[in-house]
């Protein structure tokens, strides 16, 4: 099998370092806008080569698109038009909706399965790729009935050899939910950094004061913003949503903290301790 | 040299646990109002065995209260009252200000050191200690003029047996500066926490989708409110700004999210990106 990944950073760096690994895997062809990330994935062995997008669609079996999300809105279209009805085109994108609606109606949106890796890191870029990043991850893939059977089945697989649990889910709900669970960590996260740099301008040595919990809470502020921009702009309602109920909670905790009441505060933080029951089914 | 222990937690019994890999430490008593923790702390070795607060004071040559600072303010004159200009007694809570101010005129404040390790995990108990937990940790030590010489080298000599490196700092900007980087953190994670928690009671499997960066930011959020409330209280005033602050850059990005203001929101986060440059500081 012949694959093309579109996208040469932390996700589709790691996912070619992952199919490297299957023997039915016999060639991955490298596509990146960013010329200096083709070379970097062909000097560490994350691609066999690159080649132009036209030249990788016509030679291969698969095509994995791992750009940001304003990049795949465009280049699904583009792929599929050139694409023939035996080979398979998957997206690891953070969005589903709209990227399932932008080609709803196209010939061949049966040879496409929309998914959605539970797997990342903050770091960016080729050199951010490692080959167990997708290791016990869950997978969403989404709206799966309008995929056809081969095409789903041949994804699948190759979830599954990346180490994958795949779960099925309605994009509308993946966009909910994942607005809540990832994309406001992330804005939570950004937001935190900001704020801390904001004070650190007129005050010195704060940095000394980073523990092991600051850093916890605050790893996500490093994430690249070519990526999370489109994520916000296209799961707009959700996200903003999300973080208007976030919202309320900060300031309900504040009016709280300024009225002394303690009772209030240790409720609400009784509660959220219930929190670790969710990261318990992990 | 003999040692007292105030609160067998997290703090005081890895504090425990570390000053008994210390020669010069002959014998360390064990104090908590909580029985179960006494019986938890000697069967598990943390301490040589358990005694009343009284007891503890009046045989012991160092102090060290690692309780809730609303028991520190409560225990902290009292404990005072009982010792010997020999003593040293030193707390490790989070906020210093307020501790401070309450035993200002004490005849022995000089006996007296008001340390804040930055240190600490999500777990609580005394089930949670672990002897390393201070090694290579930042230690605060706040308004040390008012400590005796022989009482602050005493002091410095045992943390840096832990394996921490002391700053000095006044209280108040202590207060403040930990209020950005530590209260402001576990704030931000408990009301994730909550957020989340409340729109997974209306949608099924939500917690299916939690990754590595949602569990990193939202680690916090299983900290003890029964620890946690008392801060906020005693460190209300700079507390309530920093959320405010926090509060305010959420809200402008949402702003910016609603109104499709993409460079915005990635100016916001490339300025956030400069957290690394804090975080590769240690």
């Amino acid at each position: 099998m012949k694959v093309s990944v579109i996208g040469l950073g932390l996700m589709g760096g790691s996912f070619a370092l992952a199919l490297k690994q299957n023997d039915s895997v016999k060639m991955i062809y490298g596509v990146d806008k960013n010329k200096d990330h083709e070379a970097a994935a062909i000097k560490n062995k994350i691609v066999h080569t690159c080649v132009p997008l036209e030249e990788g669609i016509l030679k291969s079996d698969v095509i994995i698109i791992a750009t940001p999300v304003d990049a795949i809105s465009y280049l699904l279209p583009q792929v599929l038009d050139l694409m023939s009805p035996e080979q398979l085109i998957v997206d690891l994108g953070s969005t589903k909706s709209y990227l399932c609606e932008s080609v709803k109606n196209h010939a061949l949106r049966g040879r496409y399965v929309a998914a959605h890796p539970m797997a990342g890191t903050e770091n960016t870029g080729p050199l951010a790729a490692f080959s167990s990043l997708y290791e016990g991850a869950i997978n969403v893939v989404c709206d799966q009935s309008y995929s056809d059977d081969s095409a789903l089945k041949l994804a699948l697989k190759l979830f599954n050899d990346v180490g994958m649990k795949t779960v099925f889910m309605d994009s509308g709900d993946h966009d909910k939910h994942v607005a809540y669970i990832s994309h406001l960590s992330h804005i939570s996260s950004f937001m935190l950094g900001l704020t801390v740099l904001n004070i650190e301008r007129d005050e010195k040595n704060i940095a000394n004061l980073a523990g092991s919990g600051f850093e916890s809470t605050v790893r996500l502020a490093k994430s690249s913003p070519e990526m999370w921009a489109p994520i916000f702009a296209q799961n707009k309602k959700f996200v903003s949503k999300a973080l208007a109920e976030y919202i309320d909670q900060l300031s309900a905790f504040k009016q709280m903290i300024d009225v002394e009441d303690s009772p209030g505060m240790s409720e609400a933080m009784e509660k959220a301790n219930d929190i670790r029951r969710i990261l318990l089914i992990h």
